[in-house]
């Protein structure tokens, strides 16, 4: 019997690192681009980019329904559309193709030269074209943190968050991948005890630890998807950090929710970890009995990945400290509960739109995940490393994210997100 | 002298019906299909649908550089992100090909059958691939209303909305163009006096009176677009119904703003008139002196526009009633100002984005823009002239938006928007 994708038992004929987030188990999709200027979709294998345009140029997908040019693309946007039988018969022919055993490609250096890059030689893109981008905020740990800081701390769950995954739309056009830089935003605040704002750089620049969700065409427009479907529709994940201006979003966000405070900039981890390779990882979620969730919310089963998420602020020209260690499981909502409550009105879902959990916090306060929760406010800075102090993000710092699963056989993981804050822009 | 495409002298030689929306002065842009399945870039006048596409392959924008397939495509995105310049000089050229007096085709047949469709042959689509969707919250007499009904009837307004335009983010996924119907959406909502929610059909689905203008691209990520030059970058209006679900929206609302309650349908008119054609009808918006606005917002000379606007509920097999005439001169934030503060952090503005004005309520019970402020909460029904009342919007009617500018020498108008509410989605 042929081994699945995810089998811990095979090796690839490419060298993967100890510890390495990418063995042949993983086989993430991500876009990059060459040294050539040739850009194309590709899957990692350890500290290997692949070029999956060149492999199915060279008629390795042989046999699997494809377009012609389904891998020489600029996003995976198509590819993502043709759905989940497509998505695994690709993955299972990337883990075979690449077998330690399978001497078809790995004994012909004349298509290994065209097809194989050392990640150090490419540049990773955006993956998908997002349409629409929406974010959750599904950790009770966040937002009872939030909660007890802006609002009420005797009601720091406001009555609805347990009954839906509250979310609200964000902008698409600002999501950038790992590297790229962000300006720290210009805006009006409110300083304390005043009752007319100001004007100037943000005072206050912080990062969300999310993930995200791509999905693939869920619905035509009015359908509902079910909570059973809505894993269907899911394709994989991604590292997110939703960066965040806490004193603008102080000033601006009644009634209408967040607005310029996160919009400037939201940051991606490059490779997109499918679901299906997350399988082996599975773990329930938070007990959801009280109060239980009306039907259309109802999920029995695993439906929360065990992912191990860790944040590091690195200073200019100095070593990164950690400052927090959170996991994806603390999620109180799933993923397919998010999606069946975003298409329960009707709402279209299409293929590349993101979808973020939300900052994931744990329950013990080196879990948090945001400087506003882990400094409570700017009252507890964080220590680092290098001497300096941290209460928010300084100019010059980059923010890294990790996550990664492991069990005893194998690590399925997602590299990171890092990008650097600088001084807010100047025309030049 | 060569006329400019706005001289209310010149005359077309296709009949354009007394009252028309569409004279010559108009010139908007749409996307539209024919019978023969023939997916076409065109413009208006009085009763005809013009092919630019054909138009250009006859090479009637000769001198103009453009991408050979300009016209030839399904949205105008590209056309727009070649800036005002050419908006202008196509514009132009429209007018005078068009002109009683030029018979270079007006009097080749054989092209005017190529070129020309009656519009009701044709079906409109949208008119642009929306990248984002931003709707704000600017008038002041809408934000009062609503303030004084969900919140507190004597601080009605919130403390930053008289300092900043107050918008958020929508779904781009669901705007569709006049014609097509909106399912009555699906949702949770809390019965009054509740403390548990219940699931079902939207129980106050309203419109919202909206106009909404459409962008080029603005700028680079992270660099402020000033109020100043931010008309350059808004190619042109058109209406806008924010369809709205009133109790699924006071449900999910806090705190991080409407969701559900909105994303299931937005309605456009299908026109884009650019604001180009709208000049003659430029007026000062409201004062800004109480208070001022921070530099950045602070703008001086005639930024709005004088647009009569009006509402219609058509029940199935009635007559229509109009319940609301407004104006989009009462909007307190003016576009350009709704620009720059929505790029002062550096947001990303491209090609085809949708901003949204909000509900725009006029000062007298007749022109509020909403059946939320009409009915007051439904505590006043509206008479229709079939002997109905409403206080929401029923299954089977029709809601219809229509705009347009009037001064002693030409009408430029937006023709309409018109969706009609279907009950709740049913799975054949």
């Amino acid at each position: 019997m042929a081994l699945t994708a995810n089998d811990p038992s095979r090796k690839s004929w490419l060298n993967v690192p100890k510890d390495s987030d990418f063995p042949i188990q993983n086989i993430p999709f991500g876009v990059f681009i060459t040294k050539e200027d040739v850009v194309t979709i590709g899957t990692r294998i350890g500290d290997y980019a692949i070029d999956l345009g060149a492999l199915q140029q060279l008629n390795y997908f042989e046999g699997i329904d494809l377009t012609d040019d389904m891998f020489m693309q600029d996003t995976l946007n198509d590819f993502i559309s043709d759905g989940k039988k497509t998505w695994r018969l690709v993955r299972n022919r990337i883990a075979e193709l690449f077998d330690t055993n399978n001497p078809k490609l790995r004994d012909n250096e004349d298509h290994k030269s065209i097809v194989i890059f050392n990640v150090q030689d490419i540049e990773m893109q955006l993956p998908v074209l997002i349409g629409d981008y929406t974010d959750f905020y599904s950790s009770r740990e966040h937002a009872t943190n939030v909660g007890m800081m802006f609002r009420d701390p005797a009601n720091a769950l406001l009555p609805n968050w347990l009954h839906l995954p509250v979310g609200y739309h964000g902008r698409s056009s600002t999501i950038i991948p790992s590297g790229i830089p962000v300006h720290r935003p210009l805006g009006q605040t409110l300083p304390n005890g005043e009752t007319q704002p100001v004007f100037g750089p943000s005072k206050l620049v912080d990062f969300e630890l999310e993930m995200a969700f791509i999905t693939t065409d869920a619905n035509i427009m009015g359908e509902p998807v079910s909570v059973e479907d809505a894993e269907e529709h899911i394709f994989g994940l991604v590292l997110f950090n939703d960066w965040s201006a806490r004193d603008i979003q102080k000033w601006e966000y009644v009634p209408l929710g967040p607005f310029l405070a996160k919009n400037f900039a939201s940051s991606i981890s490059p490779w997109i970890v499918t679901l299906d390779a997350l399988e082996p990882f599975r773990v329930e979620g938070p007990s959801q009995e009280e109060p239980k969730p009306l039907d259309y919310l109802q999920q029995k089963g695993a439906h929360s990945f065990d992912i191990n998420l860790q944040v590091a602020i690195e200073p200019e020209n100095a070593e990164e400290t950690i400052i927090s260690n959170s996991n994806f499981k603390y999620m109180y909502w799933s993923m397919a509960q998010q999606l069946a409550h975003h298409t329960i009105n009707g709402c279209r879902v299409n293929s590349g739109d993101l979808m973020g959990s939300g900052t994931i916090s744990g329950p013990t306060p080196d879990s948090y995940g945001s400087m506003l929760e882990l400094t409570w406010g700017g009252k507890n800075p964080i220590q680092m490393k290098d001497g300096s102090e941290r209460k928010f993000i300084n100019d010059g710092d980059t923010v890294i994210m990790r996550g990664y699963c492991q069990n005893d056989t194998v690590r399925i993981g997602f590299g990171e997100v890092c990008s650097k804050l600088l001084p807010p822009f100047e025309k030049k």
